[in-house]
């Protein structure tokens, strides 16, 4: 099995996401990191492609540049996709140009700024058949898989009620002030949209139940509030939902709870049983089957199932933790691009990563939640971000 | 120090929440069961009164006969208060009538059906100065004492979000046609009052938050669902909360969580820290202070406030529950009675307790979540359950 | 049903554990606090008694007075049993005295102070007929009637080993220099016997142990270290253990482990799964059957058997806890003594209670490991406390 | 910084223990994947090479043809260390080769096989002068390094206890006979070496207690046992433990203990506080200062020593697990190797990483518990593996 080239813009020297990019999508030795416009500064993107060992003439000074060279290379040599792990505002131009030109695309997220963008996305991947990955990374959670699975398959009935919460602290205080690069660009509108805490990481959680439950909104009520004084975003963000069918939802999430780390959790209540997960201990499935003892359940084991067992490299007991979970996504990915290599049409590929889609998906609910929560403050009906009709296979 | 003679109105044979009142009142030697007019059932009360010991004379057919009974004894051998201990509908008119004729009152919660019959309950005992306590029996866990020290000392700073949930499992099936005695008059509109969820255990969950933290409710939007079909009640009732002076609220609470058994759960953030508890847990409580480790403060440790301290029974690590928080709640009534009986005027009472206004404010909520939760399900102003001038001193 | 007469002896003001059998015993409404020598010293057991509400006639100034004095008494006045409360060293003259003259016992734990004593009392109980029970109390929580029903029950298969442990830390300083009067006589030979760590918390341990698997020890290697300069009693006792049949064991009992506070805890293996049960969160079991999720039981589910359903006073979720595992030890001694009142013979009474051959074993136990730890120090046989045949039938 | 050639030997297809060291290694871009003699039947290890991305040349047939090959080619091109991952039995003459041939080298534990073998590759360490590290990867996690550090700084005071567990039970029934491979080695004394669940896992549980605490073990009583029939080698073992200077032991092991996975935890208690981990939570210390609330240490935090911040990758919240803590032992060895190369003596290099002497303690540690274990099981003296004067620099 040969390696697929990556390309990646964004990511040099200093930033988070970037190095997290690299490690997973190295980790299993399926992908190389072949070229990369890493910086937006043509100097920093130079110097950080050759600290990262990038070859000469493959480390790019702009995207721009990558775009057109790549191009130009025989498709045997040419990156097999590229990722975009920028700030969110260059999300859009970058991913767009790239898929455009027929690359496959990783990109973080959020998707893009604003459903504007994200139909143009949807359209462009939909008409040149690249294939899109959103990098939702705790989907890729092998005891998500099993959740996932077990809510697939009736295992705790028609669900009634979902709980999902992603509670951070570390913007407490106004951090953005201090030279935090992290939390300068978050709380920044150019550089992160309409939404701070719902955007950052309720976007998350949205993609997390939608993935899991694979439940779709019907109505909200937001209410957003911005507690550091000074601050331009939303930093806490609460939710009420009416999912379609029935099932009622609350969401919260929050970036000023203090003591908080990165409280994803999720709990989902069905007819027949719950289930419950905390990220920070990733590696169990609480399950509650009514009337029944409470049940553990742990990665690495032969109860699981195949879903969840095909993304764990580590027996039981040996925990896995974030970057595998976003290896996972990678995997899902190549095993897509590598089906399509293989003479696959769209319609007959794996799709076990989160797609353009779950990107527009993602921008189309924050926007709404933008809105729940200003004016009067009503109930807002969700509406699709995609018609049906017009949404990729992958 | 001589016992306080209890009365009892209510909690007959087979009722589970009469024989905890019991237990809890008599744990401490400080109380004594001294009659009952313990079922509306003429002949259940009779025979429940044998069978628990009550001699023939204080062994009342009903609470009328009880109070009139009483009444005419010598102040040195009546009753120094009662408990009432019925279903909801009953509270008013017995809680009413006693307070009216003098003696002291403890009343299980809600403390009566609608806010019409709070205002006279609170009327009369303003009047007839009677030490009256409303059993919200989870604020007598020591730790929570704790917590409520914590708060109102500043150490986690301005608290700007609160979270607490109430959730539970136990009616996730139409448990109520089983002949579950519970279940029935729990779901009934006549014997419960207007709420379902909301009533019986997110009026727990308000009043946890109103004892821990001073923050009073400026506005909600609720959300109540009835999930089991031909159920009277809500069964699920989530709200978004405003406070006054700026803090935010989620209220969670659900009689449908399958798995969940009696969830009640509280965070706190504030500036300077946060605070967790779960009630299934009661020992411990969680300290997060900003840019410090956590702390797990636990029952029984010198390192806690007085007031936990003194409602402690056993050494750290020999865990106390829920009948030892209840009956803290009756050792603060009866301080406040013993030290009424001395002498002290209302305004000079040790309050450790919860109190008729608590109740009254209970009631309010309520119905202000239903009424939310009705017609344009917008937010709504909660105003005050009793104006600031017209509340008891205790 | 008729309450029980309790006479006590010890347990006068300031002492913890005489509060916690008074509160233990009355819990439930079957027993009344009848009379008592509450204290070595006449005045204050004459004061403690009037505090505690005793009847100037039944208030003893001395064991030995009320020995007599109820002796002469009417057996429908008597008191129906005695409760020996009082440090170590008078367990065995006032437990025996009254066992002799045919009064039921309860004893707190360890029985007596020496096998020899041990033997005698074990005599004694046999010829008279007595009810004895020693209040290992921690077998009296109901999810360890359900450990004991699961074992019993084959669920785990073989046991294989054994692990137990019991830690505190309030000993990590020579407290009893402070003044601090449990230290102080749990520290001195005098009064606690050869024992420190292992007399006072170890047997507890070995008595959960035989309770829950009925393993007998076959032989045993012992460590025990005085940690604290001056102490006269070992602090810290580390055994590895030999049952019959070949399981193994690991039991660790410590007073200076720092931060530890009532940290008795249970693993027992087997060849099917697994069980595990903390004394701090005692409402829960957690079960690991072999290829399956782990399992968490918790107290107060219809899943659960009989004898557990029966010790349970309250819904699952509302949490029980030391005092009421208390109370259920008392709960079935005095079932065996009704049960005795109604005409059932010793060998036909209900016996789910800690008996006086429990304590003598316990007595054995600390005796062979104190052995153990001295002189070579090697494995040493454990042998029988008492030969089965001589052992009384409850 | 250029990246360090790795060659390795072992860790052809399958082989669980191979894939987790070049994920490790990989993790961080300072190492490169660039030679390899992946298995000892020649077949196996070509194809395994080929696949895993080996250029034909530096995929070798054997580890002895790679010896020679690499030896000749000059040192700017040849591997900068070898990686030892075959079973246990092949590590000793690789190893010794390579060291002797002037080769770096990162060895699998346990080290050898026994205590003669051991001596011999100190010694030549010692004069050869390369760097050797043994993947004791347990004590790569970050927060493993802030309990080392507190200790040695003291804030728990002088230590008085320690237990150390490992509890697993895949091998609570005769997997070996059913061709699992892993099953099998492990269980073959040929491959293993004398000892079962004391070698395999034992060992990891003797070098994290000598990481943290840097005791030293002066004299142990094991008891072995061989639990399922036909197994040839122990599956469960039980020490008590003696250090110098007075300290306390208890460590279990155990392979049979069903329903644990991967059970490593370790409790340390001082005379100023205690600390407690468990492998399976592996971002968490939980550190209990006397007389104060319970703290809870969480890695990514500032307030973490500088050891543990520099071991970390994700922020706090974002979990790591046993893959980094893994890299995190390569990434030590790499500082040392390039400090070495950067002209450093010996004496002078970084060493957070196991090094030989670790190795030669381990092995010396499990003869000594096989030999406590066997004939009359008395408690002895342990000895030192290497005298100090003797041992290594690193």
């Amino acid at each position: 099995m040969r390696k697929l080239r990556m390309g990646m813009v964004g990511g040099g020297s200093g930033a988070f996401i970037g190095a997290v990019h690299r490690k997973a999508a190295l980790m299993d030795g399926e992908i190389s990191f072949t070229a990369g416009a890493l910086s937006s500064t043509k100097e920093k993107a130079l110097t950080s492609g050759r600290e990262l060992g990038l070859p000469d003439d493959r480390n790019y000074a702009s995207w721009e540049e990558m775009l057109e060279a790549e191009g130009n290379l025989p498709a045997d040599e040419r990156v097999d996709f590229v990722s975009v792990v920028t700030p969110n505002h260059f999300h859009f131009p970058v991913a767009h140009a790239f898929a455009e030109a027929g690359f496959n695309v990783v990109c973080d997220k959020p998707l893009v700024l604003d459903s504007g963008q994200a139909e143009k996305l949807v359209e462009t991947v939909g008409r040149t058949g690249v294939i899109f990955c959103v990098t939702y990374n705790y989907t890729g959670y092998p005891i998500i898989k099993q959740a996932r699975h077990m809510i697939s398959n009736g295992e705790i009935g028609d669900i009634r009620k979902v709980i999902v919460e992603y509670n951070q602290g570390w913007l407490a205080t106004r951090l953005e002030e201090s030279g935090n690069k992290q939390a300068g660009w978050r709380t920044d509108p150019e550089k992160s949209g309409i939404a701070g805490a719902v955007g950052d990481i309720g976007s998350h959680a949205e993609n997390l139940v939608s993935t899991v439950t694979g439940l779709e909104m019907e109505a909200i009520c937001a209410d957003l509030t911005t507690f550091v004084p000074g601050r331009r975003l939303d930093d806490d963000a609460n939710l009420l939902i009416h999912y379609r069918g029935g099932a009622r939802g609350v969401m919260v999430s929050s970036q000023i709870s203090t003591g908080e780390e990165n409280g994803l959790t999720l709990r989902v209540y069905g007819t027949q049983g719950g289930l419950r997960w905390r990220q920070e201990d990733p590696n169990h499935l609480v399950h509650t089957p009514i009337g029944e003892p409470e049940r553990v359940l742990r990665r690495g084991n032969d109860y699981l199932c195949e879903e969840a067992q095909r993304a764990t490299r580590l027996p039981s007991g040996h925990p896995e933790a974030f970057i595998e979970a976003f290896a996972n996504v990678y995997l899902g990915f190549a095993a897509a691009v590598r089906s399509r290599f293989d003479g696959h049409t769209r319609d007959d590929l794996p799709a076990d990563f989160p797609t353009v889609h779950d990107g527009a998906r993602g921008v189309h609910f924050v926007e709404k939640t933008v809105q729940s929560a200003q004016g009067d403050r009503k109930w807002l009906e969700v509406g699709d971000a995609i018609p049906e009709e017009q949404r990729p296979a992958i």
